[in-house]
């Protein structure tokens, strides 16, 4: 049986995207391929509100943010951490042996505009990174804060932002906040299958790239640049046509619900989950910096989250325990891309009736 | 109109490979998952004929080529190349600050044992990497003979091999060889959508990886064998599934078929196309180091290129431009994967044909 999934990527693909996946091969030196990754670009502009260089990776959105710490940093790299997601984007510098010094909140705390005003004050950093959606702890950062500090205040600083799982979900609007470098992925809010990661660069970020030594060829931001720019609109090695079929596909029904009303619907969907885990459990986090694309809740059900996902899986669904130290003592329900909220009121009802089901065995 | 594929990757797939892209996603942290993984670990040992570890990598082949040269270069990395894909290896080599020297034959030629020998005997190297079989002149490497020399007198050294071109459809037995790399990529001789590569690594290999700093982390060799023992069969970031469900299912198609056969059947086609050229026009490289995936073709019809693939594109077939140096002077012909030798015989037919029609009218 198919367990419908609801942990924070891979999502849930519906079958009319997924079906873009088994079309024929083309030449990826061809005109028709140039035309598929121009449309891309020019519909991923319009989802991600920027006017930056689209380019895409067939990779993980981890690629290409290991790319972005190693294009961006000529002295010294500030990893802010909010969770696993941040630590990675630290253990991506210091295995590259890109100078980098990484500041974590607390589990379930956002990073500040002041903490980052008071790393950014010392001028040591010239590139930070920042993670705008957690998913281990369900946080999303208060990016436009933070953004209107950098901005005012350190204009030279490039800065990185992971928006992996809350692009096209959460509202993020790259070139109103000012973001130089906006990684996501195609397996989260973007409501595709895994394989494909995707990031808008501004022009004076490849322009400080091309300074910079020891950029790596795969994931070299300026490389794919120039193959976007000059060739046109090819890609440097052969890229995963599936996934391009499949992306230029989705933007088009992305696209055709609306930015807005995407994220308005996150946002309920959000709400509802929410409110579900307050009666029912708790929710882990800083009320404040919740998440709209997944939702962290404190397991307080005395229920082992092994028994409750084995229970929910023979239900036909696939729910996410904890991550990293957080594992067994939480659990995660994702609510996005094109989940509908029908379908999450459904899945709560079923975890409440199993939760309680359970109870009663104790 | 689909244009069927001759040129030497993306291949054509078969529909019902291309059907498995579009099955439904699992989470990738499941023992599904890790059941999926090690289906295909233990198919590719046994078509790539090793018990060395497999890692499979969301990339293209180039991607854990630039791996290969940052994890196993300790002090000089002696790059053998006999075309685009050789200098390819080498542009890794400078872009993440590996020391390395480029030992390149001249264009139709292969690289010999003796030039190995030559190169190795100095003493500075402790890391090769040979081009197994390269697309841009259609030539395949004397392998056997290159690692005997390897194995008897250089018996530390680090062996590297791009087979991306050729695995799966050439004979190359990775144990029996002594290959402590080999690297391949789904786009050709397995015949699949491009997306993924793979590589078999020896234990050896990666314990001296551990003793060297600077390895990136995405295409690090360390983790993804880290996380294949240890998990066990898991992947450090979000892999393509997709890829993974047509990979399995290949494999087994291909086992069916049988490696010796499906090698007879590549050098049946490859026969055919090389009497053909030796006809029609003539087989640009050395005749004996042909590659038995794909020949490169000196266009001595008369017909520049692009009007012979424009003619050719209207009759639904995409053959290939020379590559590099070669553009417009040769032409290639991909002979791999599960292409038949019907199709390869009513592609020369209406090829033959085309170019006299063309002929006519100049």
């Amino acid at each position: 049986m198919h367990k419908r999934l609801y942990i924070p990527g891979p999502v849930e693909v519906r079958q009319d995207v997924l079906d873009q996946m088994a079309k024929p091969m083309i030449g990826h030196r061809t005109k028709d391929a140039s035309a598929l990754q121009q449309g891309i670009s020019e519909k991923l502009q319009k989802v991600m509100g920027t006017k930056n260089t689209i380019v895409l990776s067939t990779s993980s959105g981890s690629g290409l943010m290991e790319g972005a710490v190693r294009c961006f940093t000529k002295n010294r790299c500030a990893v802010f951490s909010i969770g696993a997601f941040g630590k990675r984007w630290y253990k991506m510098c210091t295995a590259n042996g890109v100078p980098a010094d990484i500041f974590e909140s607390e589990l379930g705390q956002p990073t500040t505009s002041e903490m980052v005003d008071e790393v950014l004050s010392t001028g040591k950093y010239d590139c930070i990174t920042i993670t705008h959606n957690e998913t281990s702890t369900g946080v999303h950062n208060p990016i436009k804060a933070i953004m209107d500090v950098v901005k005012a205040k350190y204009p030279d600083v490039i800065t990185c932002v992971d928006t992996v799982s809350s692009m096209a979900g959460d509202y993020i609007p790259v070139d109103e906040l000012g973001l130089d470098v906006c990684i996501t992925s195609t397996q989260k809010c973007l409501g595709l299958p895994p394989g494909m990661a995707i990031a808008s660069v501004s022009d004076r970020a490849v322009e400080k790239a091309k300074t910079i030594e020891n950029r790596g060829l795969y994931f070299d931001y300026v490389e794919l640049v120039k193959f976007v720019k000059e060739k046109p609109f090819q890609y440097p090695s052969t890229p995963s046509l599936s996934h391009m079929y499949a992306l230029d596909y989705q933007l088009d029904r992305i696209l055709e619900e609306g930015i807005e009303n995407r994220y308005k619907r996150h946002c309920e969907m959000a709400e509802v989950v929410r409110d579900w885990a307050r009666k029912n459990c708790a929710v882990y986090s800083n009320p404040d910096h919740l998440s709209v694309t997944v939702t962290c809740i404190t397991n307080t059900t005395g229920i082992p989250f092994s028994e409750l996902n084995k229970a929910m899986g023979e239900k036909g669904y696939l729910i996410s325990n904890g991550y990293g130290d957080l594992k067994d003592k939480t659990f995660r329900i994702a609510h996005m891309a094109d989940t509908t909220m029908d379908e999450i009121k459904t899945l709560l009802k079923d975890l409440e009736e199993t939760i309680a089901e359970l109870q009663s065995k104790q």
